[in-house]
């Protein structure tokens, strides 16, 4: 018997499936995709055009197709889905969970939403879906699904029972039933074990656990995924303002949620402007990097501007030149390392908020100390190779530049995040690029002043 | 009724739990505790000291106590459980499960270890936590609980349900039954749903679902992670190399795997060395920005030297020192960006690898693209200030440098790929200083050589 079932998918593997795709070996493709996971199905259907998928799609059984629609990645779908008819769409998405059918439908035009939504078999699918696209995608209430298991309080367990048998075709995983009052209100839980130990006429009222986590339709997926990694939560209940139950999240949306958004975070640090991979066509990954490059250049030119005011000190000791580069790499090396620790505690939810002046404060301390070691190690190396008199100039400005560069750091990610804005922005190019302009006109300013005295 | 618990952990709350901790208010402590779940509290005692928090712990029931100290972060953790003797501690651990409880004994010295396992009241639960204290921690074994719910594959649903309320204590989330045969090779898995709708003479044989993902405990944790992500798992099975079931893994732990190495990461790219964060004393903070700012400055004062070799290019013409900033900005945001771009498709798990080739290739046609478009607006730029000249060598630099630091981009966390080192590293200031040397070296080349066309 096999017990790790993963599937490898191969570049022979899919050489030799695309041959049978091509000659249209129906066999070859219904054996070979025998058991293999949705997941597999959709990751190797996503190296086809949008033809071939359906064709092999459509040898499958239906409810698979409908598991890989849902599963395929957003780009390969929306080039997929034009090739079916609104009416065909609809029968896959009466077989797809509500909150992936309105993410999947959120995609598309409104004509053909209408058009799809009109066509679904299951009515009450359909309200749902349509209750799930007033949200927001980034708020709980789009996160959300509407297929849970709920029981009255006043119920017993053989009531209960019976719900879930209903319920069972159309909620794919449960882990407990949700408690509701008359007025469709959240009291608590009773996780499926409980249902499992208890008689059956053991009373919904007295085994419930009435101290649950739940969040409201229009909190952040941010505060959702915090609240369940905190809480070890494998789904948690969505509430609207008058405490009625309206659907549910399941943890592995949440874990998509916290990966995606760790790799915009990473896009965003790296310089890259929205979301590219390596796979991405050249002009997609030449759009993606140019931004960033500009807002550099022009921070360079300004630079260029600024060196240009010392024109005079850098002509009469030119060696002050050799030196741009180190205090500029310096500059922008304490800056992004200030701005990603207060971007990481803006991010953390500590609940004890340590005052911004307190931040300054202890950056500044950090940074006498980082400078005062910088300094010492440049005196000595420039000492060696230029003389007291350099050495004194550059490592006194380094000093200077790491203060400066670690309050900048620090202060631009906490303006960014009053402001509303991503503070994550200030952990790029952003900051270099301000670090290096203010360390090129703190160079030049120190290096004036001891120059003449 | 009160349905969303989560608890503010206000200043004002914090202040009032302080002065009734030190007055040693019984009746506040416990009141105010009452129904606060075991995360917020644990949150709450890490702003005390271990002799206060062991006062609070007392005064809570032992099981909650036991929660609390396995919720603890590992610092404080470390420092309070020195205030215990290791029966003390003993007491505890046999409330706990046996991943964390495994987590908290390798944090200890192997003589306080041994003196707690050996106090263990639960002899099975020592003998599985000796045998989980064998796996390193980043690999499924180390991350692996032993609680699990095991059903004979000769079994029926009654026998099952049995299993189910003799492990109902020990085993805090169950969502699934694993089926086993005789030799406890893993076969398969029942949902706990199946259980319910089930006959009570239903043999196990025939509602197992055979289809199901496991991992080896060799496995590493990013793989573990990766997997139950893709197949949407809250649970995930671990196997020995004979095919034996020997633990499970649940979501939450992966949900903190993913967190913490995207938090990893995030400091690699930031240049901070360690897992410091902006709470942690001045000292921590300074070690752990020093490394990288010191590597930073050797590149620095290597392109000094560089740029002294062209001195007497700089002599003759001071302006071209006014582009050394944007040089070396727009080099290293390339190579930032590459790297990145590199990082994260050597971290996804797309089966179907491209070669080194093809990935220099397109990068190079990407960085063509990207040098073309800035070399003309630089060119732009400078030739309003600088004339035709200067504007002619900046920007044939300007694009030479995009294309040798996009290149160096692509090749180093490659080659640190191979080498087996986490090529993240190249993308933080590693990548960033080997661009500013590069870029300082073909800036003064291309200048040198077209100064004297």
């Amino acid at each position: 018997v096999e017990t790790n079932v993963t599937f490898e998918l191969s570049q022979s593997y899919l050489e030799q499936f695309r041959e049978a795709v091509e000659q249209r070996d129906v066999a070859f493709i219904r054996t070979s995709l025998d058991g293999v996971k949705s997941e597999d199905i959709s990751a190797l259907l996503e190296e086809f055009d949008a033809e071939d998928s359906r064709y092999v799609l459509e040898l499958l059984d239906h409810q698979i197709g409908a598991d890989i629609i849902s599963m395929l990645d957003e780009d390969h779908r929306l080039k997929f889905l034009a090739h079916f008819t609104p009416e065909e769409l609809a029968a896959y998405l009466d077989l797809i969970e509500t909150d992936d059918a309105a993410d999947i439908l959120q995609q598309l035009e409104v004509k053909t939403r209408e058009e799809i939504i009109a066509n679904l078999q299951n009515e009450e699918k359909a309200r749902y879906i349509v209750e799930l696209l007033r949200y927001e995608e980034d708020v709980a209430g789009g996160l959300m699904a509407k297929e849970l298991i709920r029981a009255n309080v006043n119920w017993n367990v053989v009531q209960c029972v019976e719900e879930i048998r209903r319920q069972a075709e159309n909620v794919e995983k449960f882990y407990s039933v949700y408690v509701v009052d008359d007025g469709d209100r959240l009291l608590g839980i009773v996780p499926l074990k409980d249902i499992i130990l208890s008689n059956a006429r053991t009373r919904i009222a007295d085994i419930f656990d009435p101290d649950i986590v739940s969040v409201y339709t229009y909190q952040s997926e941010g505060e959702v995924a915090e609240l369940m990694r905190k809480y070890d939560l494998e789904a948690i209940p969505v509430i609207n303002v008058q405490g009625r139950l309206v659907g549910r999240i399941t943890v592995d949306d949440i874990l998509d949620v916290i990966t995606e958004s760790a790799e915009e975070e990473r896009q965003i640090m790296a310089g890259l402007a929205g979301d590219v991979e390596e796979a991405d066509n050249v002009l997609v990954l030449t759009r993606a990097r140019l931004p960033w490059l500009i807002v550099g250049l022009a921070g360079g030119i300004v630079g260029a501007h600024f060196i240009g005011i010392f024109e005079e000190d850098l002509a009469k000791v030119s060696a002050l030149a050799f030196f741009i580069p180190l205090i500029i790499a310096t500059g922008g090396n304490v800056g992004i390392q200030s701005a990603a620790l207060v971007v990481q505690s803006l991010a953390g939810s500590t609940a004890f908020e340590t005052s911004a002046w307190t931040k300054f404060f202890k950056t500044l301390l950090v940074s006498i100390l980082n400078g005062i070691v910088l300094a010492l190690l440049v005196y000595t190396a420039v000492y060696l190779f230029q003389g007291n008199r350099l050495a004194f100039v550059v490592s006194i400005a380094l000093f200077c530049v790491v203060i400066f560069a670690s309050l900048l750091g620090t202060a631009v990610p906490l303006l960014l995040d009053k402001l509303g804005i991503n503070p994550a922005v200030a952990s790029g190019p952003f900051i270099t690029t301000a670090c290096d302009i203010l360390g090129i006109a703190v160079y030049f300013t120190v290096a004036h002043f001891l120059y003449h005295l």
